[in-house]
């Protein structure tokens, strides 16, 4: 095998109740692991990338091969260390302790940087871990469709009186995590435009339904908008074309009296600039072959794009349309590239999401072990008894009939502290008393209430100007590990890009068992509690107000 | 109270046998918080600040209070979360879970420098945590001495044929871990001479009798130098000066012939450069205040003064005299400030540590919580019972005659693998059958094999060029706390500076119980593992031959 990082193996995880590992505490993260490469799943399996640009689930084959071996062999006092995507050692540990403990892409900050991370990554020595790539809590588009849906459903509910119908929104890049997009906006009730270059992807889009028609021309694509928001529908259509070139010349029209986006975002991976953003003029082709020959020459020119596409979103800013950074880092890219009011937009996490945080509200998710989609619909079942809020109903209603699963079922639920213990603890109970054909795994994104610094996305413009203090996800993945969290990570760079984020993510197994009962109690708890700490450390007071509320011990806060 | 981080008490730990917590695995972190800031510590107590510059064991007074407080109620399935010096939380976890977790001055790459920790630092969100000051585990310049002999040992090893008698010692700085080097050079046979700026700082180490003479006339300390070298006799002296001013006056009296050092080195604060480092031509009062109202101009001065220090050691390293870093980043600052020589001369990592390493081997101490030097008398004892190695038997019998016990007496010995563990237990034997009046506390600095990232220092040349990889000491914390060390910590900068490194610490109590003998075994061999498995993934030979031989378990390496 020439290249370690290429393969043509499919993967997919073992289903139904059998386990090949000594435990379900170990069979999950195998399944996980697995499951992030399955076909349906990840977006370049045979190279390894689940999502992000180049978001690995491990460094080379070998190193799957030698974790899926290490994991079948685990004992249950035993712990795997995984480093950058490379399984490293197993130690004694005890019974209460996770079982994986995984780090990935993390530099010492003064070499934090894409130049040197990529000089190791040809040395063999690192791996891009993303955030929930590396960390194998991947669960497909689904998994930032709900976020997606909330940030649409606040922006129409601050800017549109709550009511998107016969809105359309603008975006870029139909990848793993921007191909939620059109389904999210679809959801909330509006149009959506998303410009994509690569063909393939927005086809696996319309595969999945997650887009409902593809063309190559923007006078098609706005003719289509058009008649949709006239008739009140809520459609979504895939461009195939360049941001770089598409955004500015709809703010040409705009500006020439034509047809102008309601909201304006974008979700190309302006993160990593030599592998994530296609330059203007480029064939997809030319660029993925110059992103190995010469690298420096695509990141020059990606950069210098970039620019002209923040610049058009600013423009639309100007015209007074909503416009957010999604996450991705373009603005700062096109900072470094000499545009100074890059920034004049926000991001989308102070705009919208922010005060979900402060009550430890977000991205939590459960996969079905089992492979059963009845599972999933069991437990959708019981989150519907269990929490009385119509929204969430709607959500799960609306996610069971448009969403398929991808690999492993699946359901994301943005809940925070007091319910996703109570969750965790009754999908335990299910497991326990054989409602569920098998165990389910509890995760979440990085992206979450506790559990990440980023000065340019989730703690953009903090209260109390902490924004990059990174104590908080590392106290974090320190108290999911002394909590008894299954597995447990800490990653560098994820969706921002090298130099930019720190953040950790926890995975906890429900095996039904008294001991599992324990560990959800402990693990669901704290973990959006440290959110929730963290926010009140800053001064929210939507935040102290929930501390106070479940009684929380903040001794220098409270 | 104005300013949060001055006040006049002294504060001195609890000794004897009666706790006032509720156990001694919460009585241990606290005493040893309150012995960092004994007077006889601590570099500046009243502000906090233990050693190594602004390294502080809490961030305000306050802060301290609150600590204290929170420990003193903790229960024995609680963990106490200290976010740079601010106890933020406590959380329920279970009686294998560490008692504290602590992070300290983590920033997020992009923004970890110096001028937006100070900007923090200002706002009262940040504290600088330095290794052991933040983690409380440090023991008074003893601490430093032995990994100093260490190294002034192996120099002479490697260049001297093992006979240091004749030989001397040039270096700058008598601070907290500076002011070990003139009796480590004594204990290694060689003469030293020191420069250090702050006379109030030579007198405290005349006075702990770490130096041996004071004098403000260069002319006069080369005398004794001369007579000292002649006579055969190991002896030091402190020049009051400044290393700016004194190495270049130096180097020229070499070119012409005049007496030149065998060995040089530093270990002035270099790695702050607004309150670290004295510039050239300054009063100490005038640099102190400055520090305040003008920290730029400072910081300026300083680095401009550093560039010639580090010109002269390259001139010393030129004319073939062994010349290191000695881990305060004075290269890097010097490199800055455009000088293309400065890395000319090498780090004492690479030079003379990085073998011991390999086999686990690093800064391994312990403190004695009732407070009687007898307890760790008898553990002295216990050592030389249990390792059968003249060099360290040399070592304890001269640590006890020279080495003046800073508050809780404590004893530093470098073991490694296999002897940690070993050494655990039987010290926890000795608590348990009542040899030991009170309980033990095991730790070690940051500064060890498997703890730390930091490519100008401890990872500096590493074999396969993974000098910046953080993955090694996340991974180790989280092993740490999940093999269920008391406390935990998780570092940046240190004693390199804002961006150039990033650590963790371990703390484990021995307080004679058998959970506590099963604790010790997984994290006194897991912890030193950690090292041997990340040199071992790094290709060096004695790491690989020692995994083997410890029949430690590394898929992907062994
Ligand atoms: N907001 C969030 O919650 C969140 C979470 C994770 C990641 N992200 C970030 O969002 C971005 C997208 O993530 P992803 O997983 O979808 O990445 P991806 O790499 O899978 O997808 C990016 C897509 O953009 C397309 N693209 C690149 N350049 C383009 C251009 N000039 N014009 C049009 N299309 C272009 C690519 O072909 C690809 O399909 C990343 O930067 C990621 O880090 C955001
Ligand atoms: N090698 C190691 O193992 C190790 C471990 C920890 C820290 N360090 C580093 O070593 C350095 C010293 O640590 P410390 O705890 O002794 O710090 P410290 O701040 O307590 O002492 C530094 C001393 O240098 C003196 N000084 C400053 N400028 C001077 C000048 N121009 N000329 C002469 N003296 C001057 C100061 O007065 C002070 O006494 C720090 O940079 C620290 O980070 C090294």
């Amino acid at each position: 095998m020439d290249n370690p990082r290429h393969n043509t193996r499919d993967i997919f995880p073992a289903t139904g109740t059998e386990i090949t590992a000594k435990s379900w505490l170990t069979e999950a993260p195998m399944r996980m692991l697995m499951n992030n490469l399955h076909p349906d799943v990840a977006e370049n399996p045979h190279e390894l990338v689940v999502y992000g640009g180049i978001g690995r689930a491990a460094r080379t084959w070998q190193d799957f091969d030698l974790i899926v071996d290490s994991l079948k062999s685990l004992e249950d006092d035993q712990t795997l260390l995984v480093q950058s995507g490379k399984p490293v050692g197993v130690f004694r540990t005890h019974k209460d302790a996770p079982r994986v403990l995984i780090a990935n892409s993390n530099l010492v900050p003064h070499w934090a940087n894409w130049d040197h991370f990529n000089e190791l990554d040809k040395k063999g020595l690192a791996m891009y871990g993303q955030m929930t790539a590396g960390s194998w809590i991947y669960i497909g588009t689904q998994g930032i469709v709900q976020g997606t849906y909330e940030t649409f459903v606040e922006a129409g509910r601050q800017h549109y009186g709550g009511n998107l119908s016969g809105k359309w929104v603008l975006t870029g890049g139909l990848g793993g995590m921007g191909g939620a997009q059109p389904l999210a906006a679809v959801m909330a009730g509006a149009c959506c435009l998303a410009v994509e270059c690569d063909e393939t992807r927005a086809d696996f889009r319309l595969r999945t339904r997650y887009v409902d028609e593809k063309t190559h021309s923007l006078d098609e694509a706005l003719a289509m908008i058009d008649r949709w928001t006239k008739a009140g529908e809520a459609k979504s259509v895939a461009l195939i074309g360049n941001a770089a070139e598409v955004f500015p010349e709809l703010v040409r029209r705009a500006q020439a009296g034509g047809i102008r986006p309601d909201i304006v975002t974008d979700q190309t991976s302006a993160h990593d600039p030599v592998h994530g953003y296609l330059p203007e003029g480029w064939s997809v082709a030319e660029w993925r072959a110059r992103q190995e020959t010469d690298p420096k020459a695509v990141e020059a020119a990606a950069r210098k794009s970039m620019r002209k596409q923040v610049e058009a979103m600013v423009a639309f800013a100007d015209m007074g349309i909503p416009t957010v950074d999604y996450g991705n880092n373009i603005r700062q890219m096109a900072l470094e590239e000499g545009f100074e009011r890059a920034f004049a937009f926000p991001g989308f996490v102070p705009a919208y999401i922010r005060p979900l945080f402060c009550r430890g509200v977000g991205p939590f998710r459960w996969a079905a072990l089992s492979g059963d989609p009845e599972d999933i619909y069991k437990t959708d079942q019981k989150v519907k008894e269990l929490i009385d809020d119509p929204h969430l109903h709607n959500w799960l209603d609306m996610a069971r009939e448009r969403i398929s699963f991808q690999g492993l079922p699946a359901r994301i639920c943005w809940v925070g502290l007091g319910l996703r213990d109570k969750l965790g603890l009754a999908f335990n109970e299910m497991v326990r008393n054989g409602e569920l054909k098998a165990p389910i795994v509890i995760g979440r994104d990085h992206l979450d209430s506790g559990s990440v610094a980023s000065p340019n996305r989730e703690t953009e413009a903090m209260r109390d100007g902490s924004d990059a203090v990174s104590d908080w996800p590392l106290l974090n993945a320190l108290l999911n590990t002394a909590s008894g969290a299954t597995w447990v990570s800490l990653h560098h760079g994820g969706g921002v890009g090298m130099g930019f984020s720190q953040h950790s993510g926890m995975v906890i197994c429900c095996d039904g068992s008294e001991d599992a009962d324990r560990r959800i109690a402990r693990v669901l708890w704290n973990d959006p509690a440290t959110g929730v700490m963290r926010h009140a450390d800053a001064g929210y007071q939507i935040a102290l107000d929930c501390a106070r509320e479940h009684g929380l011990n903040l001794p220098g806060i409270l």
